[in-house]
Parts: structure tokens; C-alpha cells; sequence
């Protein structure tokens, strides 16, 4: 019987180990897909205790929405998870749920989390809930675990985070000021408020880009304009890539005429139909990814979430509390489609798809394969997996699909996607799968024993890939 | 090598042996799904031989499809199958599929019957079956099988059967007066044909409908005053769920006037467009499911069956003879919108979601967890890998799937959804792969050997869950 | 750890090993679906040396699409894929990419060949890679490997090319007459010209074909003429199959009137809309359907591929290069109905059912669950993985589920589908992982460790069974 979370976690044969500890295990990480915050990065924020960093603040709507569902699944009080009860209260809930979530990512997070930053190798239960509650609080409190340090600890070379165009990128200019710190902070831009001209949010939002671009946004013309400027500004401070969150990607081509006047009547105040809608999200990403053609990012396009499902509780929480669902059923031939019509005129940039649905594995694996070129090396990836998938299962079964499919060696890898700055041992989670599937493999006499080759597909899954692929500037290892 | 189908049948690690021998083997069953005949049960029903136990009557239309679909693909006549050929004739074509059937549940299922109703522990096939016919005969003949024996050999507590509203429930009530049969036998409620207004039985059921209630069905208001008089008089008989077969579930809500047109276009003989047929099943699954909410009833949700796909064999057998399909496509969306409605007003019902195409599990798994709150423990559930998926493979993926996304601890767990009164063996193969799984989780350093608590975990699922979501009258083990 | 790629590779069990030693390696081959150029055969083609073999000749759009996908996959510039650059660097480009194909199939498939008819025992990799290209390159130039050695070493009994009914098969019939070649070499029709109303090249097809067929195609009923005369020519000349690729099966009934309608206007050059185009792919599918019933023959029906999703590189390549895909949401309820409308009028012939998304699995197998009768053992039969899903993974997903839902036993098995002649090594490769599946099951207690019927289980999967269903002139082992 294996220890549990132990130095071998995960790691199931002397193949895997030997893989791990000798390629993965001190791999740097860049993480090029994460919600964390710059300012609290730049202000380097420390916790109060365990209870915050891991649930939020009590009677805040920003915290881990993964930890909150689990603990709605237990019949839990709301006023436990995101309401107002001590912290310490809210801890001891949160473990009586923990301890019974086998099975489950979040009972490995967890104990990951603990064991690396706070030194606690035992399982959390119901009956050491206090004492760990005391240690980890005493751990925030000596200092050591501020933003920065967790962020020094874990070996992050590069962070880019998820920035909306008309956003300032004030700590972005802070941060790269501070010689103190000396990890790469990036924006990466995410232009969902721009796309989404079927939202109430929409006629604002241009008022928002207007200004921070100084483009006063009367035509889709002029909206491209001000996207454009905002890239520029972006890509001064680094931006190597971009993010889009859609419920599925339609290829719905229109003339430049008839988005002009959809955009025309929307500012007007009509609402598109459902139709109208696909070509101008259709439009407005042959746009962007043209762009990003041309500047050499990379573009992410991130479907099959369908978003504030239970719409009482939206109301009540607002976005990202917990209420998002796998979507189904999209259109596969229509992304092949819309990444055709990019192709087609030799604009289509280098693109990482992901699904939330994991059926769709084998079909993004197949449809990546048509479209890669000696512009780089796997130039459409098929992205980790991620969110609801992000768990043993899921991520294996995303890195099978890419080896069966096509090609693992040169995946871009991990990334946490995540809100925590404890989520860096997600990058460790995967690595440990990583190795384990390929040490499998070799004990099962389907790839030979050729340690050298293996450890240089490690690392560069591990590190190297991102750093070409989104040319950053770091030094590969 | 492991021996096949001995004590230790699906338990691959000294965990999981554990496990399943110290809490899972010998818990009491709660059958709270099936579809056995509760006149059966009163009578005491007993079997002439085996080959009517397994494969029904000769000439008739009533036995177990699954083994006729296994013969059918062996390429054996239908006069072998579901014929008047000697039942002996029968019994021994049967054993020449099944020897042959490596791989198939009914392989499992099989034996598993054989060896703890007959005490045949060796592995049915040609050569013995002339044996095995003569041994389970006599068994038989013993008449210590009779259905009350074999539902008190299987140490049964509960079961749910699956009743019209039209029915009289004479048999459950005779049951529950009878003082020599201490297992409840509860009614549950299957209203499909008041929701099936696209049916030519449409008409003629809500005559009957409308006798047993003593409501003259001449509105949709109508309706479901007849439904709620049905709804008492089954609470009053100890129903505690329903349950729903669905092609899919829409989404289609409408103003009561609209239904109530249709509802009277459709009493005058009007065939409802596809559309409305939708919008009738929606208000009609509102209606039910704020009914059940207020009740404390749980709903049944089975959706992803295409019936009757053979029409040439449906109109010479007639229904549930081994035709149906796995649909696919269902609108996951669609699903979450209407749980939604319900939702929006408190009015959600504790509900368990059945897919029969198994690629719907993370999407089930993704949404039952925007609906959890306190109301219950998960109230929300993914309901147990269901017929065509009721085998290793697939319940072992609707478990995994429900442990990653969700929370399998609280898991309802197994029901047989079965017309045999053997199959309580299947809660035995059921309960061995979770031990299983859960040994094996152990076993490889994913969970701590904390017994104490997984040994809990299992009771819950086995046993306790049950006890507690639908609120039967026992007591926890 | 087992060594990579000996006599036991992916055989992981004592029980595995036996079954394929005993049973399975010398097993006879049928390939009842290829690519294969029948002319090749009759020609006994050399090749000059191992980069043609494998990547083609370069220039020219003819090769090996799943190697090409990979070498694109990892960045290499199309001169050395399919352009001019010289064969021995082309071949080194390759092993470049192939020593990093970690959990490729084409790792697997490369080795076995390389092992097979090459006698190379290592792996193969950008150090030996020029000796490679030696050995190999002196066993080509020493005659060993003519296409009929080939064919003759790997055990061949029979092939079944794809040959369109227009083709004049002047090949088969020159190898019928060839007595110096005993390896029955059939035509196999696919008919798929005729069925492409909505392509461009339908009207000089049907010129094509009428002048194939002596029949002036100037109506529907004329082509249905055609295409009978050709089918009794292919029947002359021993065709037993055809095979239909489709996007996806639509089931879309309409009268003789119709129809003629929808040919004729085509005739005249209008364009038919969707709604005609699947209307008449429907006629045109029962017509054949029932005119292969009545001759016995095995209909294939391959959907759920998109085709030339890469446009830019279809007009510079052409079909069959490597830019296909996955398709999604093929509607399975209407294949469900189209094998009823055939099944309605006992019509249905033999039918084996693939398609390109493993997702569809359990849906198929419970499918042709739902057809099976006396006719034929496993009348209707999954087909084996299939192209991007013919690996380790799709395989045995695919036989799982045929196991749990329907008949593993009865299954057909094995197809190479392929343009090559080194391929009959998938066949071994296909072998090994059935034997494992078995073995497993029997190692966990599965299944009974009766080796003499699971012995006959793998023997007839491996031949016997399609000696049987397509009735072909062979004696079984």
C-alpha cells in the first residue's frame, strides 16, 4: 500500500519516479492562464488564516467556488461557506466535508497545499481541524507566506494573468518597476465584455474602452481601433497572449456591412437576434485572432462552460460563486470551420483550444491536427485539461487523446486557471499524472526505457514548450 | 490468478476486501427503483424451473430483455428466445450464448444468481447446464424460492415498485396489512401517460385516470387535481418518489392559458405540434415537481431512451422485449434551464438524474452541483449507471465521475430497475466495484487507510443514503 | 519493467500470452476493408526504398496521411513531409519526430513493421536512423518485399480492396486468372460517387458510370439500373461488401416521385438543398441496402468524418492528405430509423456500423442490439476502431463496450482500412490487445479460465468470424 501523499504520490512505478524527481520535480513554472489579482502581487497581500486564503472572506463573493460547491453538496448552511460565521467555524465545516470527499481533486489539492506550504504531512479530519487551523494561522502569521513568498516558494518564473483591454495595467507598470521581485508579471488579454454584445453590460463597456483607448467606440470600425491600441499597450507590457470564454464557437461569416449595422443598431439600443449575435462574435474573432496572427500571440479560446445556471442564487452572488455547468453539443464542425476561414488567408495565429466537455477530446485532437504547420512546433495545442476536468482522471484522459491523437511531446502543458496563489501545486498535480503515464507506459514495454529522450519531453512539457511557444523571455532549462 | 466469482469477486486489493466484507456485504438492501410486480409479491409468486425464472414464459411478451437481446445477437431463433419451444430446450440455448459471453454482465449477473439463490458455484456452460436445469429445479421445487423468500434470503428491507396513478395500489395495501411480510413494499409513481399527450393512449388513459380519481378530466386544471387526489392517496400508501421517463428533458415554459389550449385541442382529437409537446411536458414536469417539492417527495429524472426502435418486432412483441436504444443529443442546457425553473421559486424538488448515454456524465455531474444546498445532503444526484450502462465499466465511470466533479460519499447509491426478483444481486455487484474502487484509491496512496471513515462512507452508500434522502421509515445501520 | 516491443509486447498477463501465442500469431488474415491498389498487387510493385514505403514519393500526393499529420504536428517544414526533399532526409525528419511520438499508435505500428519485414529488433531514433535506412533499404533491394511477399509473409488469405462501381476491375480480374498468386484478392463497392448529389463531380460521374454500365443515366431508376448491372459484375468477380462514407446517416424518407424529382433538376444543374440532398442520400442508401440484402452482401457504413477542413491545403494537396477531422452530434436516433425503415420490410442486410467518434460507442452497440436476429450471428456488428481512433485506447474502448452492451464473441474483428502493405502488422497488434482484454478478465476473476472457449473466441474473432458473415470461399481454423 502506497502512503498517501507521500514524496511518491501519484508516482506508480520506479519509471515514474525516477522521471519525476529527476525532470519535473524542480522544473520552474510559468503560469500562462490564471485569475489571480496583480495588485496582490504588487501589495503583496498576506492572509489572516487558512480559512480566508482557502474559502474567502466571510460574506464576500470572491473565494474558491470549487470548495463552496463541495460543500453545498454536503447540505451545508450558505452561511458557512460564504456567509458571515467565524472563520474558524466556516475551517471545521469545510473539513467535516474534506474528509469524507474521497475521491475527489480538491481532497489532493488540499493536502498538496497543506504539505507544501505549510508543513502539515497528515490527513485533515474533523479531529486535527483546530490543531491544524492553529498551525497554518501561525505559519501566515510569521510572515513567510505572503503572495510573494508563496509565489518565490512554489518556482514561478512567469505569471500571466487575465486582464480586460480597457483595464489600466497600472500593477502590471508597478510590478515590472519593482526590481524587487524579479518574477515575470503579465497581462493576458481577455476581451469577453467587448464580444458580448448580447449583455446589458455591452453599452457600458464601450464607454470604458473608449476611454482607456481614447477612441470614442461609434462603429465596430472604431471598436476594432480601440482594441488594437489596447493590444499595442498590452504588448508593451508584455502581453504574449490572449483568452476567450465562449459557450461554443460558431463559424458564421458576414460582410463587413452587415456587423457595421448589427453594431449601429445595438447602439441604438436593439437587441441582435440569436443569429446576428454568431456573426458578430464570429467577426469579432476573425478580428482578434488575425491580430494576434500578426503579433505572434497566442490566442485561447476557452467554450463549453454554460454560466449562472441556478439564476436565484446568481442574483444572490453574482458570477464565478459556484453555478456554472459543462455545456454540450458544440458545433465541432464550426470551429474547424472558423479556424479554416483564419487559415485560409495564412492569418490563423497560434491557438490552444479547450473544451469543458470531455468528450469533445478526441474531436479538438483531430481538428488541431489539420492545421499544423512549420510556423510552430504543434502550433494548435489541445489545452490541459481544465476546470471541472482538472482531476486525475480527466487530465489523463487529456494527455492520452493528445498522445493517440497527436502529439504529446509537445504540448504547452499545465497551467492553474486558478483564483489561489496556493494553486501552484496543481503544476506539481500534473506533472506527478505526467510522469506516471509515461513511466506506465515504459513498465508496460510500450515505449522504451530511454531515459534521456523521456526527461527532455518531461521538462519541456513541463517548462520549455510554454517558452517557446509563447516566446517568452526565459531560458529554457 | 483470481478465482472466477468467489468470495472475493471484484475485489482486487486486500482494501477493498476489507472494506467490502466489514460494511458492505452484509447491509441491507433499499430497492427504491424497480419494476416488479407487487401482486407477486403478495401472492408469494413461485417459479416451475428456471428457464421461466430467467427467460419467461414461453408465447409471452414478459421476461428479461437483456438476455433476450444477448440470444438475439447469438443469431438464435426467436422460438429459442421469447417461443414456445420446451422450456428445458430454452434453458439450454441460453447456456450456449452465455458460455460464450466473456465480458457481459450477464455473464456476472448470472452466476452471481446462480450461486447465492441456487448454491451452483461452478461456471454454467454446455456441458453442465442439463445439471444446472435439474439442480435449480429442484431448488425451486423446494419452494424455498418463493419471491418472499428470495426478497428475505436478500436481506431486502424497502422497495419501491412502479405505479401508474391509475392503479388501485390493492396490491400495496393488502401487503401493508399483511402482518407476515415485514419488508415495506411502497408504491411509486410513474405518471408517464398523463405526460405522454402525444400518444393515441392519451385519450383512453385519462378516462382511466380520471375513474380512480374521481375527477373528470376535461382541462389540464383537471388534470392535475386528478394527479394530486392520486398523489395523496400514494403518500398515504408511503410513496416517497416518482419517477419520469423523458427522450429528453426541454425546457419549454408557457402561460397555463397556452396548455390549457393545447391540453383542449388535443381532447378534440388534434394531434399537438412537435413544440407544443414540449411545452405540455414542461408545465407538466413543473407542476409534478412543485408537487413533489412540497411533499418532500424525490423526483426521478430518466431521460436518453429511444423505445421501440424495431418497429416490426415492437408491433409482434410489443414493448420493453429488448428494442430500445441509447438516444443521444439531449440538451444539457435545456435540462439545467428547467431545473432552474423550479428553482427560481424554492420549488426544486430533491431530484436524481439518470442519463442512458453515459457521455453525459461530467455534464450531470457539472450541473446537479448548481442546484446543492442545505435542503438535503446532495440533493441533487447523479443516479446509478442505469441498463445498458449497469455493468463494471459504467458504473464504475458514473462513480468516478460523481467522486471528481461532485460528491460520491453522499451517493444514494444502487437501485435494480429490474423485472426479476434475483436481481438483488446486482446491489451486490454494485457494492463490490465501490469497495473496489475505493480499496484501490487506498491501495495506490490516493486516500488514507482511514477504515473508520471509508467504512462509514460505504454504509452511507449502501444503505444509510437511501435511508435518509428519501426519508423511508428504518433505521440507520 | 517489459522489454519494448518482444514477442509478449502489450500482452500483460500469463493468461494474455497464451491465448495469443496459442491461438492468435498464426492465425490467417482476411483485410476485408483496404485502400490498397489492387494493380499494385497484380504488378507485385517493389519499392526503392524505405521513405517511399513510408512517406510516399515525394511530390506527389499519395502516402501515408497519419505520419504526415504527425511530422506537421512537431513543426516540420512540408519539403521534407511531401515535397522534394531527398528521401534520406525526409526519412531522418521522420525518425526525428517518431522518437518523440510517446503514446502514438504510430510508434507502435512503425516498430512492428520495422520488426516484422525489416527483422529490426531496437527502437528506432535519430542515432540509427541512418543505419536504419541501410538495413532496410538492402532487404527492399534484395526482392524480399515485393507487395506479394509481403502479402504472402503476414499470412494474408484474403483482401477486400475498395473499388468504385465504375472501376473497370481489369486488376481482379487479372489476379483471378493468375493462378501463381493463391491469395483471393475481391473487389469491395463503394458507391459513394453516386451517392454525392450535392459535389460538383456528380454529372461526370454518372457519365462515368453509365458508360461502365451501358446504361444512359438520365433518371434515378436508370442509375438504380447502373448500379445493378456493376453489382452483378462485382458479384461476378466474388464482391461479398461495400462500403459508404458518410458525414452522418440521416434517415429523411420520401417517395420514388420525390426523388426523380431531385435527380432531374440536378440533371438540369440546380443545386438541391440540404433537406433534398439527404432525402435522396436516404433513397439512394435504402435502394442499395435492400438490394444488398437480397444478395447477401455486407453493407459498411462509415460516418462521422469531416473532410477537408483545412481548404487552403485541400486545394494544394487534394483529398487524403491529412486535413480531415472528427465530427460531432451525427444524430443516432435517425440511424436508428434508417436501419428500421430497411428492417420494416425484412430488408436489413448485414450491416457493420463504424464511426469516427468514440463517443458514439455505447449508442452503436446498443443500436444494433436492437436488429439482431436468426439471419446472421450478430447480424448487425460494431465495427472495429477505426482510424483516428485505431489505437491502444479506441481499440479496446471499443471492444469493451461491444462486450458489456452486446456480443464480443460474434464481433467480425480486425480491418486494416489502410493504403499500405506493411499494415497487416495492425492486425497483430489488434490480436495482442484482444488477447490481453481476455486475459485480464480472466487474471481478476473475471471469467473462468477456460482456455479451450476462450481459445475459440479468439480464433474466430481473429478469422472464423468473418469467414462466416460474409460467406467468403475459406476454410475455418
Amino acid at each position: 500500500m502506497k502512503k498517501f501523499n507521500d514524496s511518491e504520490f501519484l508516482l506508480g512505478s520506479g519509471t515514474a519516479r525516477t522521471l519525476y524527481h529527476s525532470f519535473a520535480e524542480n522544473a520552474p513554472i510559468i503560469d500562462y492562464h490564471c485569475h489571480i489579482d496583480p495588485k496582490e502581487i504588487y501589495e503583496d497581500k498576506r492572509y489572516p488564516n487558512i480559512a480566508q486564503l482557502w474559502l474567502g472572506v466571510g460574506g464576500s463573493n470572491f473565494g474558491d467556488h470549487y470548495k463552496w460547491r463541495l460543500m453545498r453538496s454536503f447540505g451545508v448552511e450558505e452561511k458557512y461557506i460564504t456567509g458571515t460565521e467565524p472563520d474558524e467555524l466556516r475551517f471545521q465545516k469545510w473539513v467535516e466535508c474534506l474528509e469524507r470527499a474521497v475521491g475527489s481533486p480538491l481532497y489532493h489539492w488540499s493536502h498538496l497545499e497543506l504539505k507544501k506550504y505549510f508543513g502539515f504531512e497528515g490527513d485533515l479530519n474533523s479531529e486535527n481541524a483546530a490543531e491544524v487551523y492553529r498551525i497554518c494561522n501561525e505559519k501566515l502569521a510569521q510572515g513567510g507566506l505572503s503572495v510573494r513568498e508563496i509565489i518565490r516558494m512554489s518556482g514561478v518564473k512567469l505569471i500571466c494573468t487575465t486582464d480586460d483591454p480597457a483595464d489600466s495595467l497600472q500593477w502590471h507598470r508597478l510590478l515590472r518597476e519593482d526590481e524587487s521581485f524579479d518574477v515575470q508579471v503579465l497581462p493576458a488579454m481577455r476581451p469577453d465584455k467587448a464580444k458580448n454584445i448580447e449583455k446589458d453590460t455591452f453599452i457600458p463597456y464601450l464607454a470604458q474602452l473608449g476611454a482607456a483607448s481614447g477612441v470614442s467606440i461609434d462603429s465596430f470600425a472604431a471598436l476594432k481601433e480601440a482594441l488594437i491600441r489596447r493590444m499595442d499597450y498590452f504588448a508593451y507590457l508584455g502581453c504574449r497572449v490572449s483568452d476567450h470564454a465562449l459557450e461554443y464557437i460558431s463559424c458564421a461569416p458576414a460582410s463587413e456591412e452587415e456587423i457595421e449595422d448589427i453594431f449601429a443598431r445595438r447602439l441604438r439600443g436593439e437587441v441582435p437576434s440569436a443569429q446576428e449575435c454568431e456573426k458578430y462574435h464570429c467577426a469579432f474573432l476573425l478580428f482578434l485572432g488575425r491580430e494576434y496572427s500578426r503579433r505572434g500571440w497566442v490566442m485561447q479560446l476557452h467554450y463549453g462552460a454554460k454560466r449562472d445556471v441556478n439564476s436565484r442564487m446568481f442574483y444572490a452572488h453574482g458570477a464565478d460563486t459556484g453555478y456554472d455547468c459543462i455545456g454540450s453539443g458544440a458545433p465541432m464542425a464550426q470551429l474547424a470551420d472558423f479556424l479554416d476561414l483564419l487559415e485560409r488567408t495564412g492569418q490563423l495565429p497560434k491557438t490552444i483550444l479547450y473544451s469543458l466537455n470531455p468528450t469533445d477530446n478526441a474531436a479538438i485532437d483531430s481538428i488541431i491536427g489539420c492545421f499544423q504547420n512549420s510556423d510552430a512546433c504543434s502550433k494548435l495545442q489541445h489545452g490541459a485539461a481544465w476546470w471541472f476536468n482538472d482531476h486525475i482522471d480527466g487530465m489523463t484522459a487529456q494527455m492520452k487523446s493528445l498522445a493517440n491523437l497527436g502529439n504529446l511531446a509537445s504540448f504547452v502543458g499545465m497551467l492553474t486557471d486558478s483564483r489561489s496563489f496556493l494553486s501552484y501545486t496543481r503544476h506539481d498535480y500534473f506533472r506527478r499524472l505526467l510522469c506516471n503515464m509515461l513511466g506506465d507506459w515504459v513498465e508496460r514495454g510500450l515505449y522504451p526505457a530511454r531515459m534521456a529522450t523521456l526527461g527532455s519531453i518531461v521538462k519541456d512539457i513541463s517548462y520549455n514548450n510554454a517558452v517557446r511557444y509563447f516566446d517568452f523571455d526565459l531560458k529554457e532549462i
